[in-house]
């Protein structure tokens, strides 16, 4: 709209020769880089995800200059799957920046305060499940989602589950995090009606493949509608749920 | 907040000596059942799923009866997996149904209209993903969702989907479902901010592994917050679909 | 013992010169062949199990030879995995069988009646794995067990597990059934102390792939001591059953 | 029972007077939340389990936390999993653990001697299998169990087998510990008629698959009535055994 | 050799002008082309194998006018892996032949009786594997060899198997075929010194893996010098076993 | 053509009897050894390929003889999967060679300049992919080809191709490098009528395989004409380019 | 450039007031629409590709629709993977279309002579990979290529390969067909220096996995630059060598 | 037969009372002991082959204790898998042992010289198959066995293999040893009638699948009679080599 607007106005200046051709080629072709951008404003640091970095396939001095980017623009700033090495180079030049080792993620922010939106619930089926979890957790936060979390409470023994059901319902999502055989989000997704994201994880040996077998068992769950993302992706379905708040918002 | 209504009268009726002993108890133990219940209120027949069967598994006269039991509680009906040897079977005694063969469903309205809510868009890489988006559009429309459809969209002709991303914005939640390399999850979650459940299909031969490449892509998606359901399934798409228009509409 | 009785006479009469040097060799030659016999004594038609024959590699006219030959020698028979078509080649000749074609199990009873024995429960997570459960039903009907089913009480519905828990702990063991992500045995061995024995089967699609995500989900269960046998194994799991039982009976 | 006569004692002295409605609907809150830990009456500390915990995942302070609240309790402690590094910081504060480096276990018995009950015999193919079998030990004798152990009589020199395959037969249980392919549970179990607990081990290179073919070789055994658990995981084998040596005993 | 004499005598003749330079020539690029059926003379045919027809992937058709051509030479056929179809097609036009139905195997013998040599002993596990033994059977008596079979001596059963070991030790070459955990050739290596040739069958179902199992676990056999080919493959196991005997008979 | 006129002459000399029938049966046997030197003509170094080592599987003495031996030759060397310890080893020997840690690849580069021929373009889709490409790059050049590249431009952020797709599509040949789920090779592809060679890479986690998922999706794009090469292999699709590139030139 | 000379026309005509400000809105509008066109300029149909039809997961109706469409825009027709059956209905419709019933391809020609280009040499391990080849075929010489066949020249017999070497090596791209241990590739390319694109077949039994085991072979070729296409994926290879002749034309 | 002559003469005795029945009882027991130990007589100690020790999943002690007590025999030794760090903990104890840190092998000869027999060829595609022929080799050797080897001929340059083919006919039995695709074993066997074990190696990276894809690519070899052992098991190779030539030798 605002862009007809725009170009309604450079023809018209152009018929009443207030510019010349060349400025309305040059006014099309900067059309064309600025259409290239539309395409962009659908991305992370527009709809609401935090800036983030992927730490795992980048050296320490890339990251830096990354984090310093992003900080630079005002933004806060996450940092996931870093490792104690990398952290251990970066710590001097951001000093202020929170690390969490065992979910392997940093985080800068900043001191503008956000209204707080969207309910998600996190639950893990198990301790060592946790630094999923937490990447889930700062993920959401960064966005200024209000975040619950529930650990350990497995279908082993089921009762921890029931114990909490009630406040789990009232989720705007749900993000459920199993590792070995992965039954959690079968058994939760039974008992609510709001959206489940679910979360294999790499905990267990042999026949828990890695996180394979919770994955494939989360998406032949005998529960409708559950959707589930990658092993260990906590962040990921974390801009999953972040997703659903930013749509209810609209 | 009923319940405990209902309690107090009791206890105040046993106060009063209207009921005995054994009627608290009685009173008690069908609470215990009640209880069992309320794990169910949530299940897909009260929170807006379609009462449906999974054909696949099942004898022509299993699924007849299950037909009929879910018809005359009035409500409306969907089977998925089912192929024409056995609709063959049912088509006499239930003449009113519609099937489409293709997407191997089922379906049995009834004359209750209910208020369209919510905005589901349905998108396919190929027209071979058709069949597998129509399973997901007869469980959306069955919810009173509203669903518009784009297929053939995929990103070996990548200008087929830009003509048609504004609308696609729109949606409360995509659908996208795409078989051999999967890619257009991809594509279009970096384009859009709404929630994206990819659907893997088995088209394709070699290395599309039955639909597991165009699953493992998805899942390892470049693009932030895609969500991911079984081969083939788009009946739980659409139910996953469902959970975050109801949430929204709380 | 009754060896070496008879072992000790032999020697006597030899040494009384009742019997010759050939002799004492030829009794000896034929003890070794009695002692590989030993080797068979704990095979299945001896320590209880049925005589049971596998019919899925077998032709119809070798499966009724062999029928016959029990059937003989006054046993019971019970064959696993036949088919219809192969059993209608059968049923001329042995109008008396049972056959269950779901279950593709065919079963001659005799009409010894043997003290029944020990408490087997047989638990499926749905409708589709009943087939499965009826072989490990009948299985350890024919060696004299009682049996109690519970069918249909999966995860998704996790009341319908609780409503019979009290009745299932009783069990001496307990066979768990269950496809897709396989998480019954999970949740069942959490609230039972008896010992669990899980048989994944191949119910589902994509993910499930066939019946390897229910065995890998079940043998990396968070329930301690469950044990697990081969996808579709209804048979294996009621003799795991027996041993237990015929162990206890000692 | 017990609690019902809580109940009607509740119920007694309400009608009574003596307390008032709120104290009622306390008391059956309360009962709810008893109701729960009934779900968990059954899990291993009940029922003879050890208390254990899975040292995998797990770092050395959660570990020293959960150790020292246990034995304050007055339980046994098993830690599973322990590798050196993690022990080495444990052994300062638990002087009395004893520690097997090559089962990677940590057992803190008490003094309290219990009735030992029930025969676990524990059979490995190879000298590589036996910390698997050292695992299984430490989780039976903690459970009060009589085990004894043959070690290194696989199938390759099959003679070994036949020499102790008389007293293997008067077990309750026996565990079958055997790596690369896994053949040795196919011979025992069809020498004797006792339960066979088959462990695969991740003993071997190649086509030993990390413990898979050896798994996957137990599950399609020729022998009937094997039950498998997973790959390495001596602790939930012996758990299967105490399950069994338990209802025994019942 | 013999070569190099036609070759002076070429040049000779030539020195002599009796042949011109292109006949010369001519000559060597002749000798160029036997050169390269040089490289041919250890094919099949030439080192004793039967000249073979490999069935599965070619049509009737394509079979028919093969098996002509090498019936034509004077030389045996063996025609494998022939499903009846194409079977019911050729035997109007091979009267003569014999055809295998469970082996899917067609022999066409020659009226050349061979001196005997070689003793090559088949056995399988069980009575599903003899079909494969057929295969290997019949490849191995086309080319002369002694062939001696043993059926249906699993593991599960062990003394099956000692009552025959003596007379398989004295055996060139042993080919042993099993299907699902493939034990036996472990066993058995253990027991003879001669060449052991394990073939894995596709028997079993679930974890059987259609023959991956028996196939992973043989090459993983904790008995050394056991040798693999390929799942079903009859004839390879056969050939492997000429390799030697040939070899021997030099 | 060349051979047959030393062929002629040969035997033109020797039916002038300038030389005996051994010089020219000793003429024909060094033919017969030159005709398989020929057989090496199309090999690496003679089809413009660099003299390369695979260093992965060689300890850092066998590649220092092998780079001597090659630089005396007077050829530039190439160093593929270097890693830094080694190249420590080597470094004092050839202070002169160029290494890029990243990459894990040395450049030894020669002063005859070649004339540059032929334009490859080497895209990536982000920047982890990088290292690949640069080992695509330095084969291609030490070939004396012009190579164009175009980093981090994936899917996600469609617009970045398009940018540099004008200049994309003048290549004669465009290796296209991405990991997690590949999906850039498909809608370049569909954009470019050169050849694309994809190289999966092995960024990312969980269900990207370590490569193998963009390996798979890459094989089976919607696109038509794309070829793949090994995972991580830069080396190997700049060969292939180089072989158009060659072909193109004759 | 074409469109620069159009856009300034319309705003030469705009500013001379011949066309008002909405005729330049909606040119503009067309011209988005035209450039999304342009996009699809490289599309098959556009680079010398022929209008294919993938018929595997097309009904006869949908594929009868398809070639009516291409056939009356009076281009060339290839529909592969046709099946028999769907042939049969579609016979009538299209008589004078070619049907190969092996390869599953029908052509449909029309009377317009191309100018010859290219020298595309196909050569098959063995007879069973020649339906493979024949959709290689059909595809490039609908593209006006010159296509020269070597069949039946697998490396078991390699001298078959040699006799054919020099003609091979002239092709301008050579596509070789392998199935079980696909080792052709990697000799043939060990002989030329033209492309190589490798074409795997699921031709083989058990480790062949139906072409996965000649698809990993030759992407892990120890010959440089081979590049590699889908399983059985005859017409991608003929599509990646009609790119690479393409681009020769220039 | 000398067993007999035993068995008759303990039975004179007792039938003259020179011994009890008691004695005879007691010799029939050491018969079956012995009878045991006959199973025995065929196990790599007495038919050939080395004492050997697996070294990878033993520790230092238990290695040295073994091959004391191995030495002490005076037989030779040979540990196969022996890390440099637990040679390292050797050495000191056994200063005369050769270590070959590539093969990871360490022989012990004794001074006792055998007669040489058979002639073994092995032969490697590249010279990362050198450690993997080493062990073969080394096995071989204290075998007694002639060793002829040739490295680094693959089909990449196949003249390499042609140069050398006429030596390798002469074996008794050829192992081929190749990684990556695996092919040489395949070109080789076409071209001679002896024996042929091919060993895959885990050479290579990405599709090689550590191995598994030379593996699979042997085991479907088109050429016939090719057998198989695990990936790097050149020790079993010999093994198999040395059972073939003892085989010759009876």
């Amino acid at each position: 709209m605002e862009q007809d607007i725009k170009l309604k106005d450079v023809l018209y200046r152009y018929q009443n020769k207030e510019i010349c051709t060349e400025d309305v080629i040059s006014f099309l072709e900067e059309e064309v880089e600025r259409s290239e951008i539309v395409f962009d404003r659908d991305r992370p640091s527009r709809c609401g995800f935090p800036e983030f970095i992927y730490g795992a396939s980048k050296t320490a001095s890339q990251i830096e200059s990354a984090v310093r980017k992003i900080k630079q623009s005002g933004q806060q700033v996450l940092v996931t799957r870093l490792n104690k090495k990398k952290y251990n180079k970066l710590k001097k030049t951001f000093p202020e920046a929170v690390y969490d080792s065992s979910a392997e993620a940093l985080i800068l922010k900043n001191n503008k305060a956000a209204e707080p939106k969207g309910k998600i619930v996190i639950v893990t089926a198990g301790t060592s499940d946790i630094p999923v979890a937490m990447e889930a957790k700062y993920t959401a936060e960064l966005c200024s989602c209000n975040v619950k979390t529930y650990f350990d409470i497995g279908v082993a023994g089921i009762h921890r589950l029931f114990s909490s059901i009630e406040k789990i319902r009232k989720a705007d999502a749900v993000i459920c995090i199993a590792g070995m055989e992965g039954a959690l989000p079968s058994v939760l997704a039974g008992l609510v009606s709001c959206p489940v994201i679910a979360v294999p994880t790499s905990v267990g040996y042999g026949t828990s493949l890695q996180g394979f077998t919770p994955l494939f068992a989360m998406l032949t769950s005998c529960a409708s509608g559950v959707t589930v993302v990658n092993i260990n992706n906590g962040f990921g379905a974390a801009c999953a749920a972040i997703r659903i708040i930013n749509t209810r918002a609209i």
